[in-house]
């Protein structure tokens, strides 16, 4: 046993899985944004099934600790690395209810185009984590993809507030407004989970060092 | 000293001891939520009597800490379980007071079923953990508590998103969706806070395994 | 090399430095609040400033954790308090923006005197950090550090609903209750980041006990 098991995959091929899933994620959560409003339902359907085999990896994992004698890192650190993964999948999850259960159309520029700015930074982050996490057997390796995670969360969060302030001025009527702010800030809570997974990375390099 | 030490409950008897108060905590938390105004007051006070009664208990178990040469788990892990349960006991004192200070009445169907099976999730959650504190000592053997944890909340996030679609859909003016659905979302973080503790005994038991 | 190492700040000195900056953030906080709106983009750059500031040291301490073969607690501790410090400030920065970015003016009483209450209580937080951080040390003798940050997060939370349920009987209109409620909020979220700070502290001083 141990992470060299020939058994199935490995810690690092979980986590790596996991974190693929979340580009297919991010994916149809911005087909969903721009999706007309018959289709919005199957695609959230696709959306939960994604969310689905994100979980399975993720108890995969627990269940592979329980086997192992001998794992890579800490067994906390992985599976803090396995929820936070899960994490951002959930939030995504939750976006994609929201757009279905809100049923918000012609959202008015500039806040429909900020909405997708926001949607840019959380591809952008995905697909940085599918890239980085194979190398994960080296944390200490991967300071760019922290770095750039952090910068990009700084990115996200100027394009949260300034579609904020948008949003109000639009004069859209109150309830209208207070659903918009809604799939804003879940957007918003995406990029966060993005950072707080690079922080889990970047606080086991630290330990392994 | 130590866990076996015959001064006073051991861990495990406070532990169980602050998730009894959570069930005392969530059904005056549904009295609360049908009381008549002019009684609610009353059982606010109740209510964080309740929530005091867990402070005490988490902080015994600090102090039980501070005098213990001998853990049955990781200090770290027997505090993060006493700060768990605080915060599920937190979440329904807020609950409470949003219900006191709203003063939100005669809720109109379906949003008021909604928010009542809202609350069904939480007692069963609350009597959940109250079953299985006691059994700490073997966390392996609380696969079945936490698993069940994790699909009461998913229970509970479709019952949350259920309510906000109706809630919007009421016709109520801004300012009332506004508080009612704040009491929406902190039953929903309630429920969050019971899977983080699940989670908790979760990564316990692959720590001790 | 280590935590005696003569070359440049100990730990001790970066996490006192993050907290010094809290109370220079706290102030620019309370001066933006009241300041009339031409006035307020130039002290929201000062509190971004302010901000990075605290981003660097936050790093500096990462990057000495990086360097050092002993360490005065666990490593993982030190990079807890390190980012549990930036949490505060990071709340404080948004708070500015929030205040910035909405424009709410001449807000009524008792709404203006409770958020500035709010702040007070902030104020009084931030001291008390960085009075105790140079003593951290010894983190068992900061009992009545975080004994009093608890109670003052107490004090906050009353002062928050208190300010909420006010601020639903202003009258005013929805849309500005909606910007109100966000700042009222995220000056509650900066009292229980000072609370999970100091229950950092907490837990260090249990495992080093």
């Amino acid at each position: 046993m141990g992470f060299n098991s020939s058994k199935g995959p490995s810690f690092f091929d979980l986590l790596t899985s996991q974190a693929d899933q979340l580009v297919i994620g991010v994916d149809l959560l911005r087909t969903l944004f721009s999706a007309p409003e018959d289709e919005r339902k199957a695609l959230r359907k696709r959306l939960h099934e994604i969310e689905n085999t994100g979980d399975e990896l993720n108890h995969q994992l627990i269940n592979k600790l329980n086997q192992s004698f001998i794992t890579p890192f800490d067994r906390e650190d992985l599976s803090d690395l396995a929820s936070a993964l899960d994490d951002c999948m959930d939030l995504f999850d939750e976006a994609g209810d929201l757009l279905v259960l809100y049923q918000v159309d012609n959202i008015p520029e500039p806040v429909d185009g900020l909405l997708s700015r926001q949607i840019d930074v959380l591809t952008k982050c995905a697909k940085l984590t599918a890239e980085n996490m194979p190398k994960l057997k080296r944390p200490q390796d991967l300071r760019d993809y922290w770095v750039e995670i952090n910068r990009l969360e700084n990115d996200g969060d100027k394009a949260y507030r300034k579609t904020l302030k948008h949003l109000f001025d639009t004069g859209l009527d109150p309830v209208t407004i207070i659903k918009l702010k809604d799939i804003v800030e879940v957007l918003e809570k995406c990029t966060d989970a993005f950072e707080d997974l690079a922080n889990t990375v970047e606080s086991i390099a630290v330990k392994e060092s």
